[in-house]
């Protein structure tokens, strides 16, 4: 924020200097000028955590129109249940975690008002609030296990993966988030992924697909070489689910601009509004075009999922693209999950949402197109090599002993019946449906 | 903005013209509060272009809620085609059409990284970020194919509603956008449409008006000179559709201010904000109250379709109205709904989800009663017939190209069956019907 | 606010004094500051206001899919009405009973542009644009009103149950608002409620609590001592609702700040998110954990009212505590919750959808714990025994009155045949039941 204080004061320091008188007066304006960017950086946090917050309610509908409706209560219950406990992971440690400062949670939690804080809150710290700094973190960790959450629907129980999700969102997301946004090897190295197709989205999508992989697929999806569609139940609540998800969109992106209080970072902050929405838009049309052609019939899941894979594959760098740059990279983003989705089938990964292409695939290019407007292709692969080695290597630790120990997996009974019956004894729709 | 600053600044001009050197330290000031203004006027296109982009999944819910559960699906996933279409034909002609500044497609776009740019994006360019202006704007025409989408709804083939759409964003909706909001004849005759009753609402109300005349109404609605009714499937995502509706209006008018950075336009925000919820709760008391007195029973879809309809009916002048006139502009945009719907039935004009009456009867209400506070009446009645005559005659043109060629109505075994089943394959709701 | 600007000019306050000439540059920069502040602190209130607008939607449906479905539309228009009646009665005499300011209505209303004002609206006036703070207070005001709308569903008939609200948004709200935020006798005492734990929730709870004993119980629902459990016929939008309600209170708690321009502001209202975010969070774990434990299995809707439960604890002080201390806050909350939905239903009083305990049993221990954080438990207690009582009486003759003439409740035959069907003729899912 200095920086941009002192470049528009700059402009007219050549005056000022004749003056020492008149530099006193610049020097209030200089305050108010940075007060006012102070709080235009906060509010962009806390504007943009307040939609990415929301996004896991377009996560939790998107998953729960996704799912049979014998299902519906325990897709629902368990969105609410991750968002909770992100919150408080990033709290007791992932933050922390993602930004080593030097105070760890003995000495920096309970002594404290706040854990972000070392003095009063009533004065500037930094460019923007701590606090709405955390706020937007936090809805980010949580964002990464909603991806998982939609992935091994309908067959896990709700224990496991809720402990699945704490080790997620307090360690494994934390770590792999350090190397880049933390200040580590990999930003030091040249990666860049702005807001996340790889350190979130991608991360979401290794750990659900490795999840999707030990699970196994739903009782009767694949029998004799064949795959059984399993139609989701409420198609209305996948199309709010996307348009919750298109807008937190606009917040994951833009406020990961990190700040909006001068004329440069609200231009910015703008331009990767105007793509982010091309993006997701190029998604839609060319999955909406390639569905009829490949499928005979339009899917509507794909196509809003196409949406998805748009938005996902903008998100690693969202402002440098042309207008129409960022359509095609959505485009593509958007072919991915239509070519992707059934080759999941063909290797028998069941995946109720299509998470998997929608935030691991698209993801991946995403993190590799960064490449057209500047991005270090070699370290764009290093990135995503790297991480998703991590986070494969220690999901599939945490789901093992999650297998061996509790065990993962409902019995094909309660599948069949239903998670509901099993898990909540509450249903989804108990008057709708037989 | 800059007449803002001066006006700011010239309290204390008296003392200033004493000093010379004092004139340094206020030009500062000057500097420091232009950016000030510049990122407040950005925020307001960014925070209000949100909740317009948010419109987009009222619309849908509101009208999968109003359609037959057979076409749920169908319609959901052609609310996310049309909003994604409509971005695409912003940036490749409709934003350059509104606002014609020179820099035409072939020059303007390929070459530039951004198309509204002519130069570095680093720094204040006119009053707010170019971007965010773009964002609001393609936002707004958006809502425009939005409001035909519903009217035409479970009797409509898929792609020609969708060139429909290409066409209504791209250039119908641009050409006489221009007239107006982009300083054509009609402003500066003297017509006055703050955020477009007329522009948006009437525009999309007289191409669904056009689009139901062509298509017919939907197979045994009107048999024997009886009005069969088709209830609504949904009526709690109606009921959703319309609060977000109802949410993102108050970004749709507030935003139409253009401006946040100064005392004056924050206060006119304020005011738009509480002038537009007074108007849509007087739609909504208003047919509250006439709908069990005309019909016998309260209709639920004509309350919540009366929301709507007040909010169209201010959307025109929602700054000048006292709070009681708004309450009053918004109470006949209900009334309106309320006896045009039935109206309507007689002209066997089939309009699923009422947007002819919420849109196209209440925008035009809306504009005439601009005369109240202060606008030409004669301008009003001139704008009104001006563009209605242009999107009827060219909406006639283009649903008639696209009857005779490709066609645009499905079979009636088709429409029977529901169009979940012939267009997509896939089902809104496979789980909860028979 | 001037405060504020002062304590920034303050700090080169040293060096002014020493040149009168400077001090002119340095008034320019505090009026830039001055107008920076005034816009953000009236940003506060619309961004606020809107999401909390939004509530209005995520208590219709939380309620719409805890009632059963032959109840779907009436909940559900319901909801609309009482928003639309709420800022209706807002305007008529709430806004100016809550702040009385001398203006009462006959010669404040029809007789100027706005209500609220006494000059013209192109100045600063105060802190924030007047409207933008009615808007912030009308959405509180309705808030109360969505209270009780779920706790007597399912037997109430529409009339009197907005009469009910008429009465309850016009004059029981604001009277006892106006003892603590009007400036009156509660806040001069030393009640400390930030942003409503008891004036809001609490009150409405209380409202709520009444209007279910009066009613009775819906037919059926305790039979021979036992308790017969009608589930919610949409838990989906149970957790829509509950998302919806989530990101409102952002806006809730965030927005009671009432400014947000200078560097404590919005520090605070960061703190804020955070610290409601997690009460929130910490809701929600404690009933996931206690539900299973106590009920057998986990009950879907008890750990999403664990986060009402939460939200509404940390209400009556979500600034002060430390992030963990909120999470505690939070955490009893939501137990709360789990250990008083039984206990209703012992007591025989029946609560559709479990608004007495989140809203009015964790408004009540909200208000208590504020003396964790320097609150003074004995005005906490006179606080909420006050406004109980007044509510209480106050409620109990607005029930008996609207007994006793119109009469309040459906006969049993239409309340076991659903209200949609007699009350509105229009039913909210007619395709999927039966």
């Amino acid at each position: 924020m200095k920086d941009t204080v002192w470049k528009w004061a700059g402009r007219t320091a050549g005056l000022a200097i004749l003056s020492g008188v008149a530099l006193t007066g610049s020097a209030y304006a200089q305050e108010a000028s940075a007060v006012s960017a102070y709080v235009d950086n906060s509010y962009l946090f806390l504007i943009s955590g307040m939609v990415v917050m929301f996004m896991a309610a377009g996560f939790c509908m998107l998953e729960v129109g996704m799912v049979r409706a014998k299902n519906g209560a325990t897709q629902a219950v368990k969105n609410v249940m991750l968002y909770s406990i992100a919150g408080i992971m990033v709290y007791l440690c992932g933050y922390h975690m993602i930004y080593p400062a030097g105070d760890w949670i003995i000495e920096g939690y309970l002594s404290m008002p706040q854990p972000w804080s070392q003095g009063p809150l009533d004065e500037m710290q930094g460019d923007y609030a701590a606090a709405s700094d955390w706020f937007f973190q936090m809805v980010f960790v949580a964002t990464a296990a909603s991806i998982v959450s939609g992935t091994v629907a309908e067959r896990i129980k709700i224990l496991p993966f809720m402990i699945f999700v704490v080790i997620l969102t307090g360690f494994i997301y934390p770590i792999q988030a350090s190397w880049q946004w933390g200040g580590g090897w990999l930003s030091e190295g040249g990666f860049s992924d702005f807001a996340g197709s790889t350190l979130v989205h991608s991360t979401g999508g290794w750990a659900a697909l490795v999840g999707a992989l030990i699970l196994g697929p739903r009782a009767g999806k694949y029998v004799d070489g064949k795959v059984n569609p399993m139609p989701g139940s409420n198609i209305p609540l996948v199309a709010l689910g996307t348009f919750i998800l298109w807008l937190g969109w606009f917040g994951f992106n833009g406020g990961s601009e990190l700040a909006a209080g001068d004329p440069t970072a609200i231009n910015d902050v703008s331009t990767i509004f105007a793509n982010t929405n091309l993006a997701a838009a190029g998604g839609v049309v060319t999955a909406a075009i390639l569905t009829p052609i490949i499928f005979k019939k339009m899917d509507p899941t794909i196509v809003m999922n196409g949406a998805i894979g748009g938005l996902v594959a903008i998100t690693a760098e969202p402002l440098a693209p042309a207008l129409y740059e960022s359509i095609i990279i959505g485009a593509v983003g958007g072919a991915i999950v239509v070519f992707t989705v059934p080759l999941l089938d063909k290797l028998k990964i069941d995946d109720v949402v299509g998470a998997i292409p929608a935030h691991l695939f698209a993801g991946i290019w995403g993190t590799l197109i960064v490449a057209w407007n500047g991005g270090d292709i070699v370290w764009q692969v290093i990135g995503i090599v790297s991480i998703g080695a991590f986070v494969l290597v220690t999901s599939t630790i945490v789901w093992l002993i999650l297998k061996f120990t509790i065990g993962i997996r409902t019995s094909e009974e309660e599948e069949l019946e239903g998670l509901d019956k099993y898990e909540l004894g509450v249903e989804g729709y108990p008057e709708f449906t037989k």
